[in-house]
């Protein structure tokens, strides 16, 4: 594959931009890779592990002469960064983000941006529970797919061009809209992520089953909450205030069924937990055959093998 | 390691007891292995693998001069198969089950059991969202928990010799009360599938988010949920109805807790989020920490490549 952007410029440096910098490089997608981070820290990291080919200290620096610039930071910080770098902007250069909430994106950075760049915001579907300038890898984007959310009057071109970066990256790429995409990200990530968090929460809370149970009790299910509950905190607290109506809605839904379920429960009705689990089952196939998941048990876990204390 | 029993009989021939012929094999912990179960394909599949040395048409003709009986089938079926197998188990042979509720199979078993045999409920936390007789693997409860809760009276011996056999599969034992284990699985193992049941319920009902896309777009938090949300329908019916008391208190935490962070988001208070997100997140480190979950991102999971359909 041949360069796409002479000058891609990540703001922010965490797993998304961090993978993004490591998969353009698997395929030579940009020219120079420049990233900076508010956090001195994680500047010093980036430098450290080489993952930039240039690190600055603002962003404003960063995206002179660049011909992407990706906003790679919360949701609750893309305003002010974009009100930073909007007078630096290069005329023709594309802007990009990869937050997980598209119109508050949308309403918060447009207003920022002179007219002489492309605005075409984007969510990759890809992710782990971990987080920061070390824990990015080259293969996060493989088979996942990436949307693009793009404004109405984009030019066809820009959204082209950020397409063919993603499928670089080894993304499958769609568009649709901002306002249908938050709703299919609560339901797929937002509203999920709330109830793993809430469940983590209630049993850390409870006295009468110790912390020491819960965690060495954990493979009975509990596990694969915690993993979706490790999240980074200040990343989900934005989702969730910019994400409100839809998240609120598909909670209103959850909270509906699961009390049908509970009131089955109460009242013995067996035939209707057995029906309602019978059809939650073939969604699971819908899934490994889509080759969004493996078919391995336990998600091929390799045994965890570590001496326990006291074991 | 040596022969513990002379002659396990397994009734039922599912995950749970097809993974503990394997793991017994795998030691040499059993001089021989009989199975029956009441699906005659399911002894047909058994049969045709070899995972018994010897299949019966009954559970009546399994126990026979067997030391040790492992009742493997879901809770609603054991009173049944208890009162058919009670007069033919043998004079001093300890009786066991692997049910993932203990008072309720103490309640159903227990009383069609005749006085010369010994009863030592057991429950492995083990699994995967696989069933039947092909999907049990001899490596399942490696450094997993078995907990036994043997009821008062129960002579030492015979719990500390099923300990053995535990162990020799490969399992951490710990032994607690019945109503204690009850709680402790209604926080880490039956609430969280509840709750996964009904988040791919919802998932699977809205009509303006298609199941394609519910399905394609999983990676985002969504998948977890489905895996968990896959295990056997009639096995977790039971569990719910056997368990309902604790389920349903703590179902009454969770939603409690729910609504307090679904009015954090209707108001905009992102300081509460925050706090919660950060508290859940060590729990996980913990889980890690005690050798329960693998540190990998995404599980380890290997990527999935596949060719998708119009991809």
């Amino acid at each position: 594959m041949s360069v796409i952007y002479n000058r891609v410029a990540l703001i922010g440096l965490g797993l998304i931009a961090g993978s993004m910098a490591h998969a353009m490089r698997r395929a030579g997608l940009a020219g120079e890779i420049v990233g900076t981070s508010r956090s001195a820290e994680t500047r010093a990291v980036a430098a450290e592990i080489g993952l930039c080919d240039r690190i600055t200290e603002t962003a404003a620096e960063a995206v002179v002469g660049a011909d992407l610039v990706v906003l790679a930071v919360p949701i609750g910080a893309m305003a002010a960064v974009a009100e930073e770098i909007g007078p630096y902007l290069a005329p023709g250069a594309t802007v990009t983000d990869v937050g997980s909430v598209k119109r508050e994106v949308i309403v918060q950075v447009a207003p920022f941006l002179p007219d002489t760049v492309h605005f075409v915001p984007a969510h990759p579907l890809a992710g782990t529970e971990h987080s920061g300038p070390r824990s990015g890898f080259a293969t996060l984007f493989d088979d996942r797919y990436t949307l693009l959310t793009p404004v109405e009057g984009t030019e066809l071109e820009a959204t082209a061009k950020l397409r063919t970066l993603w499928e670089g990256c080894g993304a499958r790429v769609e568009e649709m809209d901002a306002d249908h995409h938050d709703l299919v990200l609560a339901v797929t990530s937002h509203t999920p992520h709330l109830i793993a968090y809430t469940m983590v929460g209630v049993a850390d809370d409870l006295r009468r089953v110790t912390d020491s149970e819960v965690i060495k009790y954990s493979a009975a299910g509990f596990r694969d909450f915690t993993r979706i509950a490790a999240s980074d905190p200040t990343m989900w607290r934005d989702i969730f205030l910019s994400n409100k109506d839809a998240t609120l809605e598909i909670l209103g839904r959850f909270t509906e069924e699961l009390f049908a379920l509970q009131r089955a429960i109460r009242t013995g009705d067996g035939d209707h937990l057995h029906a309602y689990f019978t059809r939650t089952r073939a969604i699971r196939r819908g899934i490994i055959e889509a080759g969004q998941d493996t078919d391995a048990p336990n998600f091929g876990r390799t045994t965890v093998k570590k001496e326990l204390p006291g074991g």
